[in-house]
């Protein structure tokens, strides 16, 4: 295996490990209540798994019998443990119920197959006896795409493809590789650097998650912008589905009929599991610059992203922060520091350069050959002078870059004391952007307040620009809001509704990068239309005629069963 | 009607009234004949239409008489003169049968809607009645995409386009514009333009082509390396089939699933008819700047445009022709003109600077702003210099582009006089050109002297590439044989069939950006894998049930009906 699971948190974010930095900083809490509305915020600590008990397996004796002898004793799990660990994802939803101990959607077994031939083995025999199954990478899904749901079956086992992290090829010519699909974020990175190249997708979770998981739900790293998406640098795949292996082909581009890895690419393990990929990497940056800028206004910084990205700027990132999250993190990174001379003057060159509370932060990123980062810098400067930033320099940007991974470990401190924190993102076209943005931030708001504690009471609603296209762009939303603490999953519901509809309503796409899950189920058909889901239902009954994959993700059931 | 058909040839290639610059030039005759090794070349001039009788339409009267109220009696249409021009695209092998007055491939009807709702309506009926459907933009397939085949169908109706040209949208902030899928390349570039964009899709049938069939096909602009394929321009589209109107949603990017457009782009007619398509565009650019390079070798040019694309330079075609190419164009220019001092002295330079007959042409063309062509053309220059080539200058390109379009008037003087003239391509990875290039040449060329008319008698096959990823690049060969005129047809199938074998046996996709149609169909299944095809047959069957969708296209036929 390519991480060591036991350092990883079953019921939370990341290394069991990792320091909690929040919770002995009383400053923090006093501010935050105040920031919500709240008197005080409770410890409401998470419930330790010794204390939960666990449905008994519903995996018969002589099944557990067979993939053991299929896979070796020690790759079949069914002990708690595993069972827990793999139950959800890694969304504020999945950790509610973690930490309350609702471990109802525990997989009956765990397997961990260690090569290809294996997961179709195991996946037959799955088949043959009506089990769900559910493909497991990294686990770090925030839409509930791992949930371990039977739905209907008599049983549920997840396919966990940790032990499938082998590098496979490297064609430094061609610039393409091929890994198997469990292979972590930080050893693939390794393989491919110790050969020139990289493939360049960070995301958030690049720590926690795997090859195959990024494909499966189409992500986004946070440098998309130069290196794509899924979609965009997936070549080709080996997929493991009920009817057999299927197995798309590598080249560069062709005409010869739809690519059907572009059905693999966002099917979430609904259609089979990705267990090799050809991907395209390039040439390590000769140059990494990341530097930070200030706005007047959000419209002023959306400008800079778009005429940027429409220009054809070398960009890597350009993440631009709304008000409010410019507000918080600055707010948050002062909390319980003395004020220096250097800040009163930083405040100064504020007030006289007409910076007010609509101040948006921007990072942009370039990572290129020396004399490209220079020239796109230069030209990204241009445009931001053009319109009125200020240039924060390069210190912004490394900050910005040191804690790219370290967002996620917020959570859990502040779920500890009362607090719930969530994201959600879309995406949406240049000129429906303010549009969009004003309805969703406005739906949150309003839900929050409705299911606050007590009246009063309110959230921190906050929203970025992160990933650019030459026809639009996308928005991530942060809440930090108080929790109802009768009603949590109730209150989370209501909030994801609210916005989701929001999203549906005003032209945006239920999920930009996070994907579908059983979170977004209820809007995806209206997104992609009716016979576009019955489109990609016939191409799952070929490949999936019983319906085992991941049930109760991405494809509705249907209303004539 | 966005173009006049009368004005198009119904038997070969573009206008009428476009003038045959080759028929009377002698030189020209004698110097092919001494190429092709044959004593002289035979005048084989094509039937023309008054002496070839087509089968009657099988449409009956009551459905011409439903169709007529649909859609107005003047857009039905079973008159000789549009079921021989709707018969077949514009292939060599549709060239040769209907130059020789074979029409069993007229569709029995053409119908002519004027909006996404009569085409609905068109298809419905046909599909109420069990008629086969040939989609039909510009007709300019060569690939066998549009052959009016009934297969087992009682009936055959072409679905023309040209009556659907209408631009619907262009959103110049979000850099996307919306059209109906029957524009001409023309008319779509006229109006874009007029609103300071563009979408620069120019493949060499431009002028005769639409945007339906650039999706549908899959196609490539001669500019594809900065304005991209149809799969990469391509936000949405709308698509008539026989289970309803199915349309897509035109977000930036999204994680919502499978996009189910990418289905449509290369689904050549098989799965519905787009009836209107969402694509992005760009700003025209500042400046345009195509110039000429010599490299020493095939191999070297390949290496300075893997150079390029990967270290990615902004270019918008790097064109490379093999020695065979670049032979060819140098002597066919130089034919009937006298040697003028300056030739001499050209001569002279070439040799002294070890330029031999492996000498390859490169033409590299910018469109960008000013100052990103001129920084993006010396880094360029910068990589062909060091690689040894020559700067041939700007009077190169701008010829290449004064020419463009050309291309495809040279088949017919050349069919006047026994000499057969094909394409073909496919792309395949940078670490593969070398062995694939060398592997299609061969075959073409054995392929050619073993169906030659006579002992001795050869061909000329040359090949460019022309379309280039970071990951590989496409080959396109001409060829130019002498006819054998008692098999014709034969000939033409196992010249292709022989390109075909090596194409897929040695790494390359059958197609890069022709298509499949009928022609590339035997390769099909081997290139994308039987499991893919079943998922593609699946998701046929849930749009078109009855399978009436441009029969006997793309889609193999099930060994197991």
């Amino acid at each position: 295996m390519s991480i060591d699971r036991a350092r990883i948190q079953w019921n939370g974010w990341g290394w069991t490990a990792a320091k909690d930095t929040l919770a002995e900083r009383d400053e923090v809490w006093t501010w935050l209540a105040a920031e919500l509305g709240m008197p005080s915020l409770l410890a409401t600590p998470a419930r330790p798994l010794a204390e939960i008990s666990l449905a008994p397996s519903r995996l018969t004796d002589a099944l557990r019998h067979r993939f053991a002898e299929m896979l070796g004793n020690d790759r079949v799990r069914t002990d708690d443990y595993e069972r827990a660990f793999h139950a959800y994802g890694r969304s504020y939803h999945d950790l509610l119920r973690m930490r309350l101990g609702d471990l109802s959607a525990a997989p009956d077994a765990v397997l961990f197959p260690r090569a290809a031939s294996e997961v179709q083995s195991a996946l037959d025999l799955c088949n043959e006896n009506s089990i769900a199954v559910v493909p497991y990478g990294g686990g770090t899904s925030v839409v509930g795409g791992v949930t371990g749901q039977a739905n209907g079956f008599p049983a549920c086992v997840t396919m966990d493809l940790s032990g499938m992290g082998r590098m496979l090829n490297v064609d430094t010519v061609s610039r393409i590789a091929e890994a198997e699909a469990g292979i972590y974020g930080p050893a693939l990175e390794k393989e491919l650097q110790s050969k020139g190249v990289t493939l360049g997708h960070y995301p958030q979770s690049f720590e926690f998650s795997t090859l195959g998981g990024w494909i499966g739900h189409r992500g986004a790293g946070q440098n998309s912008v130069r290196y794509g998406k899924a979609e965009n640098w997936l070549v080709a795949a080996k997929m493991a589905t009920p009817a057999g292996m299927m197995e798309t082909p590598a080249f560069p581009a062709s005409a010869a009929g739809p690519r059907l890895s572009d059905l693999m690419v966002g099917s979430e393990g609904t259609l089979g599991i990705i267990t090799e990929a050809t991907f395209k990497v390039r040439a390590i940056p000769e140059a990494i610059d990341y530097c930070g800028y200030l706005f007047h206004d959000f419209a002023t910084g959306v400008a800079a992203i778009r005429e940027a990205v429409q220009t054809g700027i070398s960009v890597a990132m350009l993440r631009l922060s709304d008000p409010e999250e410019t507000r918080f993190y600055r707010a948050f990174g002062t909390l319980g520091k003395k004020r220096s001379a250097f800040d009163g003057f930083a405040d100064a060159v504020l007030k006289y350069r007409n910076f007010g509370p609509g101040a948006c932060a921007l990072i942009a990123g370039f990572e290129d050959t020396d004399d490209a980062v220079r020239a796109n810098r230069a030209r990204f400067a241009r445009i931001a002078r053009n319109l009125g930033a200020m240039n924060l320099g390069k210190a912004q940007g490394e900050r910005w870059r040191a804690g790219r991974f370290h967002g996620p470990y917020m959570r859990e401190p502040m779920m500890n004391r009362a607090v719930g924190v969530d994201t959600l993102e879309t995406a949406t076209h240049w000129s429906n952007i303010d549009r969009l943005h004003a309805a969703v931030r406005s739906a949150l708001n309003t839900a929050i307040e409705r299911t606050a504690p007590r009246p009063g009471a309110k959230g921190i609603v906050m929203c970025h620009v992160s990933h650019a296209y030459t026809d639009g762009a996308s928005l991530y939303y942060t809440m930090i809001f108080p929790r109802a603490l009768d009603g949590e999953i109730a209150q989370w519901k209501e909030i994801k509704t609210a916005a989701s509809n929001a999203i549906s309503a005003h032209g945006g796409t239920i999920s930009h990068h996070h994907g579908v899950g059983e979170d977004h189920l209820p809007w995806i058909e209206a997104e992609k239309g009716a016979l576009s889901i019955e489109a990609l239902r016939a191409a799952k009954r070929a490949l999936d005629p019983k319906g085992i994959m991941n049930p109760g993700k991405l494809i509705p059931p249907t209303a004539h069963p």
